[in-house]
């Protein structure tokens, strides 16, 4: 395996970090804050790592599958390590553990926290806890393809193994440009989700936070009550550009170039909506009751339907207060994920839809069994190769889910949260029901659990390969012998 | 599609229910019990529709795979209708949704019972539930195979259909012969384990009962507190054929023709003891405590670890007061099942088996892209048609559940209840967790609730397809204007 290249690759991760720990320094200096001391220190050791690690090229710049797993899930790894010293240090989030379970719940877009009171944190802290979730979002390995000359290699392999959903496209023949087309999208909604949120009189740190939120399907809240504060049209706006913020990436590029009868055409878009809408509809009709107003219980509905379909995790209501079926719903729900290419976790629409059509396939073999039907999306036949690895990443993600709930059970709490728990770990979603829902936080888990956790967000996120690739005992080996002193490799 | 034949097998299944029927009639003469006549009543009934059905022969004895899951679906329909008839009459069982409940879940070796007093029954009753458990866990039309001559066809579709496990291996060439031997080796199997009940004092009509119940991993039991009551002896009989019905019958073919080697070789077989065995512990260590034998404990371990593990459900303590990680262990064993080829319900070992090693296929693949392994499974290539079909499999059954449990939140009782009533349906254990744990029943669910149960029990047996094939628009239709007065076809 081409080790050097991989700690080329997280050399200019950290130093990219450097670069964003500036911005709560930034922030600290508006608020007059003494904690961007530690912000400003973080970068100072993330740029000397960084330095040290990538200040040499390697001379092979081979770069397969395995490769980009690996530098994928280390860049995480070392993402959340390096990001979480300022919470650490500066005493805001005391125990280490906890200020790594918090870096990995941001960047993995995740949302669970295990602060009781948000609110007593510094507003630097606040504003890099939702960047991370931005960063999170479209993805940190996205961003280098975007900004750093790398030359040599097929960079198709880092891009596929930390974006999500079955299969993934490039939007242009070129990957840097790519990257710099998604990253200019994302940034562009953003933004106008910001300036709506203002225009609502939204004060302009609460409207950025919300917006790096929104956009990475995160879901850390600035206030203690999620977003229940806030005023109906600011909701609205959040409901709105998390749905958008859901759908993949492709559709606001195919936008741009006015191919609407291709948007139009998108069936994962289309099964999207149709799940949202059906889902808000009969959680309205349920949580139905004349003491609130119509538009306030649909709205709530909405809200809370968007934000758990994509992973985000804000909330308006306590849900866990919900009648049953409409708390299984989002339970459900929290599994679907919402499209391919898009900042959301989950298992993804397209893979379910694809999943669906197989069963569809299977009965028509029953009954016609010499017939030979391809499955088909879009118009055009999906690929056996992806078809395979839908089905193996469904299985994974069982395996792994079985596992986690039985490792997280020894602590013994009741079954509704230690399923909520993972499920909201692994689908990176934050909130789920009991002792973790959404006016709870996860701080009252063991440090092992919180491990447990910690592992599930990073597999979610990663979409399960990288994380399992980095454990194989072969690769782990080559990892660590390079690391040690002697090098020997 | 041939739907005379279909007509055909049902009209002799109906004249085999009818031969059944008249054993609880025996019954209630030894104990002098007037509900007797209901199931002579319901034994006539049975023999008149079973001959108007099949006295005339089908010209075209045409059988494929389609006309297969068709009669079977059809054939488990009938036969629980037929077969409620008398706990209705009777007035045991008042409503009539119950009655067919008890009896759906009786066939499908559920287990799951809407009554609170058990013991009230007449002996006549109890004894036809445990029998239904009996004749449903082999096949009835396995049953059929063995006893009636059809002639043509290819009936390996009907053994196709209502056997369990990823592939249907003939013992013998002959299916009639494969049939005839299976029966021969459950029936051998269950006369010992009554025999070695008696031995222990355990009164004869509860040993047959047991027996039947430990054949065909039903579960039904006649005391109300299951079998807390019954001696250690009788615990530990239980215990070891409880584990011994969860084994593939094969094992047994060859124990017969001493070829041990091949016993050994079977994969599945020690993945099945293994974590039997690693459960048992665990659960064992997990509710240590000083006030109980060691002996008992690890009993209780042992008992309740094969009960779930093979669906059969029956219980001696109320495993819903275990601390968490021992219910978080027995409800992932509900999901696991026993070996193909067994009496158990389930996903099924060998599925697990072979989708574990398609996830390590896959790692292999990311790390070595250009080797080409195939799944293995006890030395043989497994066929891409079985790895598909166990993934069709999968996602199908997680498909039906999640709609299922949809369906049962409506009614708005907790996650639990609804959880683990769907998982203990669809698997065909019967006890979950809550308020369908052990000491509790099914009798407060809705009748709606109730439908969705009993379609689950169905699925679970069938292995999901046959019932889905019968509910295809074409093939439902052509059921039912064959079934129609004017026959047009």
């Amino acid at each position: 395996m081409n080790v050097s290249i991989i700690k080329y690759i997280l050399g200019w991760i950290l130093k990219i970090e450097a670069v964003f720990l500036l911005l709560p320094c930034i922030v600290s200096v508006i608020y007059r804050e003494s904690v961007g001391i530690y912000y400003l220190l973080a970068s100072f050791i993330c740029i000397v790592t960084g330095w040290i690690m990538s200040h040499k090229k390697p001379h092979n710049s081979m770069f397969l599958l395995k490769e980009g797993c690996v530098a994928t899930a280390l860049s995480w790894i070392f993402l959340s390590f390096f990001g979480c010293i300022p919470f650490y240090l500066s005493g805001e989030i005391p125990a280490f553990t906890d200020a790594l379970f918090e870096t990995v719940s941001g960047f993995t877009t995740t949302g669970a926290s295990i602060l009781s009171d948000v609110e007593a944190l510094s507003h630097a802290s606040l504003f890099w806890r939702s960047f991370t979730h931005w960063v999170g979002g479209m993805g940190v390995l996205v961003f280098l393809l975007a900004i750093v000359p790398l030359s040599g290699g097929s960079h198709i392999n880092l891009m596929r193994a930390e974006s999500s959903g079955p299969s993934v496209g490039k939007l242009v023949p070129n990957i840097k440009e790519t990257a710099r087309i998604l990253y200019i999208i994302y940034f562009g909604m953003t933004i106008i989700e910001i300036i709506l949120l203002v225009i609502g009189k939204c004060p302009l740190f609460d409207a950025v936070t919300i917006g790096f939120g929104t956009a990475g399907t995160g879901g850390f809240g600035i206030k203690n009550d999620s977003i229940a504060g806030y005023s109906p049209y600011i909701q609205w706006v959040i409901t709105i550009f998390t749905l958008l913020f859901g759908i993949n990436f492709n559709a606001y590029y195919l936008l741009l170039f006015r191919k609407f009868s291709k948007i139009a055409g998108m069936e994962e878009l289309k099964a999207y909506l149709g799940i949202v809408l059906v889902s808000t509809v009969a959680i309205f009709i349920n949580t139905f009751n004349y003491a609130k107003s119509a538009e306030a219980l649909f709205r709530d509905a909405a809200f809370q339907v968007v934000s758990i379909i994509t992973t985000t995790g804000y909330s308006t209501v306590d849900f866990d207060k919900w009648p049953e079926f409409s708390k299984t719903i989002l339970v459900l729900l929290m599994f679907l994920g919402a499209c391919a290419g898009s900042t959301a976790g989950g298992i993804k629409i397209s893979r379910i839809v694809i999943l669906v059509k197989t069963i569809f396939k299977e009965i028509g073999s029953y009954i016609h069994p010499r017939s030979i039907k391809k499955i088909k999306m879009e118009g055009k036949a999906v690929p056996h190769d992806v078809v395979r690895s839908t089905n193996v990443y469904i299985i994974t993600y069982f395996i792994i889910f079985a596992f986690s709930l039985l490792f997280i059970s020894i602590e013994g709490r009741d079954a509704i949260t230690n399923f909520t728990a993972v499920t909201a770990s692994i689908n990176n979603i934050g909130p789920g029901l009991a002792q973790v829902g959404p006016i709870c936080n996860f701080g009252m888990f063991s440090i092992f659990s919180k491990y447990v956790l910690m592992f599930d967000m990073l597999a979610g996120r990663l979409e399960l390969f990288p994380l399992l690739i980095l454990m194989h005992p072969g690769i782990l080996k080559s990892v660590i012998l390079y690391a040690k002193p002697g090098k020997s490799r």
